[in-house]
């Protein structure tokens, strides 16, 4: 049913027992019971609806949903990474507002063929995620799938009145930084769907990025308490998120390609399948760093603030005026628009519909 | 795709656009612009995440998947209908803790062939259900499938402090109520799989309650602020909405099949089908009515509570010992397990299973 077979995928499958054989009611039954939570849980997976102590101030609510055959692939990677990531790049979308992650429901649709160890290690994932961020997993939904396995998180976050940050406030004048380093998760991507002999090393690098994205939450927090211009996370590619920022704050942009940060490992995997290096970078997104527009007055001491708390801070561009539209500028002098051309759903060519 | 085609079946289809035509980014543009809202949404949908303040007290939330070839099926009604459904069963789950349904994110995976219009009119009937049930829809997911249509909802509620009830409440002694009137929805299901010449204001009747059911929320309110022992709605059908909540409060139960309140409509489906009248209402769910268990001291100012808000209310069982099990009693004085019986996802005989 073209389900991941998880880390055992040599045979002896016959015998394991799906999500048919158990039912739904077992399975719940089955991953309901180590899940992440906290005091303010007055109420877990298990009744109709969670119940919290609601928290103070803001309340953030965001949702992803990950389909397989579009979002991952069968053999990519293993259950618990899987389920890693479907909690991940949710927090991603808290930490690209500033908030704190807080709760989260899941909901799996399963093939029956699935079997049932697969989903106790995506809920296994979806766990560990959960500890790491601080999230508790508060209930879901379990259903049948007559095909691809869809997995939707939806995930609530906090925030202090008045410190989130949306891509709505960028400004002319301000200056573009992004945290961490790009293009591995697009390059992880580029070795998955191509096998081949490519630099050992430098592969389980760039492949462990794409299957296991850290969102850069304390990155996101230390932006809003500065009071910054615009946030984005970067999950649909640089270029895609500087159109999404410039559409919402009315304004153009000027980004340096090559002074986009890029790991040795993206290098050397780009210069074995003869791709220009930035070309990740700017375009491949999955990366779930963060991008931020600052006013020149505060960027001295964002950036010394990021030196503090060891976060890595790179200026790659320029805020310009909405009639500038969207460029890149290069070494040689040359300057290109920049086409959004990041990751877009129903359109297999991104990069070629302009707007 | 196997997508459902709107209200315009007739063809013509060719020239209308799809979704792939018009590419995630419009798509969210087309439907996000006349979304309920209220004061309390600081940002709706559009950036990272939404934006709300947090409300006092406590916070519910819930999750529902709904697929297509599982949960609906094309040709059953229109996109409007499945659009107000997704998010009326969610409204059904805050309704079973005695909450107040209040924002929620919408993701939905849609093949690359759906027309446009589909999408839109999808929209038009969550935001009808919301505007009816005081929700505000502050954001989502739109995203490719390369199968089934996939409608996701988590919908975040409110309560005071205190007043939420469970599953996990019924005591011994305890009578059991329904509210409304049951087996319609499976009723209207079973007219739709099985096209004839069924009584035909029958027939519409029992349709229109599978395809537009509508939450019990005054009645779950009402429940919650009485201090009830145990609440659920009838989403699987009260046979195993009986086995959840004897098993979550550690009792049995004693159900009269005969008592179970069915409309003129459903008896005159069933003469036709040549079926019992109560077994629709006994196994066959979604008919989102609320499942009740009260002291019998509470029991008649519960019930003139309930004739002064003008809600149906019939008491159809009682709470025993866990030892007894679960039962049915019948007219003629013959008692029968209470097998679960209702809808299960993966196992197509939910019923045979046993627990």
């Amino acid at each position: 049913m073209g389900i991941w077979t998880g880390r055992d995928d040599k045979g002896g499958r016959d015998s394991a027992p799906t999500v048919a054989d158990v039912g739904e009611h077992r399975l719940i039954d089955l991953i309901t019971r180590p899940l992440a939570s906290s005091p303010e849980v007055i109420l877990g997976p298990g009744d109709d609806a969670a119940v919290l102590v609601s928290p103070p101030g803001w309340l953030l609510l965001t949702t992803d949903m990950l389909v397989e055959g579009v979002h991952f692939q069968a053999g990519y990677g293993t259950p618990v990474q899987l389920g890693y990531k479907a909690l991940a790049v949710n927090v991603s979308d808290i930490a690209a507002m500033g908030g704190t992650p807080w709760a989260a429901v899941i909901s799996v649709a399963l093939p029956g063929s699935t079997p049932a160890e697969f989903v106790e290690s995506l809920y296994l994932g979806l766990d560990r995620a959960a500890r790491q961020f601080g999230v508790s997993l508060v209930g879901g939904d379990t259903v049948a799938s007559p095909g691809s396995l869809v997995i939707n998180v939806a995930l609530a976050g906090k925030a202090a009145p008045g410190t989130v940050v949306t891509r709505r406030g960028a400004r002319p004048g301000d200056l573009v930084f992004v945290t961490g380093s790009m293009g591995a998760a697009a390059a992880g991507l580029f070795v998955l769907q191509n096998p081949g002999s490519w630099p050992r090393e430098a592969a389980g690098s760039v492949v462990r990025r794409f299957l296991e994205p850290v969102p850069h939450l304390e990155a996101g927090k230390l932006f809003a308490s500065f009071g910054v211009g615009a946030l984005d996370d970067n999950s649909d590619g640089l270029a895609r998120e500087m159109h999404e920022i410039c559409r919402a704050s009315g304004v153009g942009c000027l980004i340096e390609p090559e002074r986009l940060p890029v790991d040795a490992a993206v290098r050397e995997i780009a210069a074995a399948a003869g791709r220009p290096w930035w070309e990740w970078a700017l375009h491949g997104g999955e990366d779930y760093g963060l991008v931020v527009c600052v006013a020149p007055a505060a960027a001295e001491s964002l950036v010394d603030a990021c030196r503090s708390a060891n976060i890595a801070l790179t200026r790659v561009g320029l805020i310009t005026v909405r009639e500038e539209g969207l460029w890149t500028a290069w070494a040689d002098g040359r300057t290109v628009p920049l086409l959004p051309g990041g990751f877009e759903h129903f359109l297999p060519d991104g990069g070629s519909h302009g707007r």
